[in-house]
């Protein structure tokens, strides 16, 4: 942490700065410029994350020069991490595809999607059955039940399954079903969630809240692994913007940057980032260009009868050819 | 809702919309145009709100264009709501000063700002016992003995309490002290917790998501009335962009649309949208110049010692001219 | 400037950033932490504005401490500037309204508009002759007959006249007409048209790009500046963001922080930020309460028959009535 | 355009709507539903582009429902344009690499960057004579005599040249020179420099605004189009949003959009959108897997000495190895 003094703040000012740095344990370095002084504080930078500097008399502004986050930094674990998910690996050198429904709606849509998800090689099953929706009057899942068609689904394909949780009160019951636990994007800094999901050993597919930066994905990530569990997949989904053609804008960047500072998996969900079934390849081929370790994509046996977001699924008979084009750019990346 | 049609749509395309809307019941009235086809589906919008038409063949696009939401319409109580939350009124023709510290830290820091708050003329407590974090190094909030602090703060100073709740499983407990459940930002869209607190009886603030529309502000007040609490006060709180000389933008317009489009009352918080004390003021001013009928300001007896927040805090000393200030606005603008 | 280098740089890294620094008359303050060295460049800022730090083996990021611009900035005037418009002043203590319509499109429509504009209590005409337009098939405005309408209207109501210079050709025949350049939104960072502004002598009227910063407004005020004007008037007139309730977000912050960070004039354009008439009013009340020296607004005859941005214009006979309430609102505040 | 009406206009505000369509010629279509009216005016876009249905009495909005842009459309052109630059092609099927200097500085540098360009098999150079900066203390660029420095790039190396132009007036100059004239984000809005570019021969390279939609971006290059020059290359080069990690957001799927809508060539430009030289390569890769028919990249002898940009230069020994991983994404992807 950097604390760069006002022009015309007082010596008793610096002394204040310095007094409440070594207070903590830090050690303070003073370096006076001819303008202003600089103080930096070195040592552990989690007993001054909460030091409000900004609001010491005499203090133009705080800069932190170290990272926020430790247990998922790369230098944490620099041979990077893969993540069992139900015995199929995700991370560098892999390439996996998880395909599925936006949400488990039936009996039939599941099963039928799941068989076609596997026929076409994908290698996890993904599938909704609690559903965060924007309007009370949607369709929100069909909650347990769905949890059960998910349970069949892996009975009937093999497949490990990826589904979401929005309720520390679900995490045993999900848990039973689900090979990972995904956390949606709305609940990226649902921080009770998180610090819950980290206490049990479940892996966990950390979404990217649509407004948020890399580095609070980043901290939220860290609460997951705080708690002692460092399997964490992230998946970037896109960002609010002021562009409309798409739901979101597809954040390419935040996959390479995400697999330059931590050791944790990366993937790409075009289809929320889309929100549109045409573009999706173009953005799945752009995120695995990028660096993402796989794809995450929504698939429906009739895409204009969905209950949820119909308007972005690929028909399910389109989705080998998909991952085909995909897994060729993947090649030509050399992430597989 | 209209379905536009491509050009090129075949006839069997535009047959499929209209089936699809008259499936459910509703009236589809077709407008053959020169070039394309539009189709107005009318009725009854809840039953066509999960509708992928876009994913429907031939079909350009669908544009609503009833509003989505109807317990929180204007139109639904025209005169406007008061919500009243521990005796103290919010709405309009009221100006409601809700003042009080970031967390509560500690028994002398809560109760010392407890009797400035009062002393100053604010007419609500605010301070928060469990505090949402980025980091998981920051300080948590004192969690359920900072429930018992802010009690004990009601029982000295009068004043009624609003203090944020952010797990479904803490409600009964928070609501033992609280006067009002504050819903933070961040759970804007915790749509599980909306419903919880919509099923019970405390009154309940909204904080708009610091990436949310008004829409969807609007639609989570929607899962809250529609639970059958219609004690709904908005709080605009700025907005993430690109511009970061404050922590968020201001929205204002959006309090002036909340107005014109909700019978629920509208205030501003200035402290999370300036992000530093000096623009706490002109943030307020501009928020009640807008049409807000109260301000919650955040307060706290030495702000360079504060564990969170301390940046944005104002001094104890300093409230009652704040207060002042404000209350001139509003009273120019005639909402006092 | 501050250079923080990574923890591994070698010492030739260091050295390398010394050299760099002290080759071109700037002095290199050392600070070597526990972690990791930084360092510290104090002189002229201008000397190593361009120095790529960033791109220096062993360096992990250059910040910026001093500002970057001179002439705008607070403390070169510390008495603030009142600009003089055509012996209308603009600045602390006064409270100036600039009205007109949006385009000027005849004979009759100006100056019905001027005499109105004047008999509300307008101090200011303003009115486009050359109109940026996103589409090449609307109305680009009337050209140089709109310059001469304009000047008519001066003569008519004695009102002076505030327009727009796109093109740094248009600068003389403009200058013939108008009391102050107005460099509209499009063109703030129009560096070209900056200096020239700057190398004239009328008034300048800034308009705050929908995308740009608080930062590189003052930038752009410096350009002109620099060139021997100082007479520079800030216009906040909304920035873009996800939010489509209205045309832009009003980023009333932006007013108060002008206002803190340079000795120059700062009005609000609540037209353009709202783009709806209806919210015309609530965002120039929030702008004079955040602090604004005054308001420039679009009225119009007719809104429903104007060539160009007509959903925002304020009738005729709706603007005494909007000049009154924001008066209070200045009053209030203390700005009149 | 369809003109929704409120649900409580009047019969003569419905009148009134239809008799402003028909007043310029185009047909009205009237859709009377059981709560409101709707509109359709069925004809030439262009004379109703201006028409301010929202200002009139009883319209809640106006909704446009065909495309603003016509000689850019991809119907204009169902076969896609391929724009030839001094011999090179850039469109479908052809990949074409642009590297150069961000600014060209001096003699040595210039024909040194030219020379590597060529060597690592790009086939156009690109290099700025005149630079817009935020900062009026920058390096503005050489200007003319920088102009010859890239003449004299060319006789050495036979590479066609873009470069930027920023004024109209030195067009002719610059055409002297360049073979393609790039028209730079800050300038996308400058629709009188879009007209005078529309209006010569040379093709352009229309890069897009940081705060531009692609609708936007559309419409910009129907200005050139419009003035008789189809010869136009889109740029995608990033967009500014709330995410600091990146310098911009590179919106791939604008890339994949563009190629939908448009005839037009699109390529990347990952130097600006990276902001820092660690991401151009998986941002081109990105930007190439999405659909672009080319790369424009940012090379320098020396970046750490660089006068512009040079956190974001590759260095001349990089670029080789640069190509050939973009074009294996290209054949990966069927672009090449």
């Amino acid at each position: 942490m950097l604390v760069v003094m006002r022009q015309d703040a007082a010596k008793s000012d610096v002394d204040h700065v310095i007094a409440s740095i070594e207070g903590v344990g830090l050690q303070a370095h003073v370096s006076e410029g001819k303008f202003r002084t600089i103080i930096g504080a070195v040592g552990d930078r989690e007993l001054i994350v909460d030091m409000p500097f900004e609001a010491m008399p005499g203090v133009e502004k705080a800069i932190p020069i170290s990272k926020p986050f430790k247990f998922v930094a790369s230098e944490f674990k620099p041979g990077g991490t893969v993540v069992d998910i139900g015995g199929v690996l995700v991370g560098r050198s892999h390439m996996t595809f998880i395909a599925g429904p936006c949400s488990i709606e039936s009996d039939t849509q599941a099963i039928e999607s799941a068989i076609a998800v596997k026929a076409a090689g994908a290698q996890l099953l993904r599938g909704g059955a609690f559903k965060p929706r924007t309007s009370p009057y949607s369709f929100q899942g069909l909650g347990r039940p769905g949890l059960e068609l998910l349970a069949e689904c892996r009975r009937v394909t093999g497949l490990p399954v990826v589904t979401e949780v929005i309720d520390a009160r679900d995490i045993d019951p999900v848990s039973e079903v689900a090979d990972c636990l995904q956390i949606g994007a709305r609940n990226m800094q649902n921080f009770l969630l998180l610090s819950e999901v980290g206490r049990q050993d479940k892996p966990v597919l950390l979404k990217r809240g649509f407004s948020n930066t890399v580095e609070e994905l980043l901290m939220s990530a860290e609460y997951v692994a705080k708690g002692g569990n460092a399997d964490i997949v992230f998946c970037e989904r896109g960002i609010r913007t002021f562009e409309k053609t798409t739901r979101a804008t597809l954040d390419v960047a935040a996959i390479s940057v995400l697999r330059k500072q931590s050791h944790l998996p990366v993937i790409v969900d075009p289809s929320h980032a889309a929100g549109r079934a045409d573009l999706v390849l173009p953005l799945a081929l752009a995120g695995v260009a990028a660096g993402a370790d796989g794809v995450m994509v929504e698939v429906h046996p009739d895409p204009s009868s969905a209950l949820s977001d119909g308007e972005q699924a690929l028909r399910l008979d389109e989705l080998k050819d998909f991952i085909d084009q995909v897994r060729a750019v993947a090649v030509a990346v050399g992430s597989i």
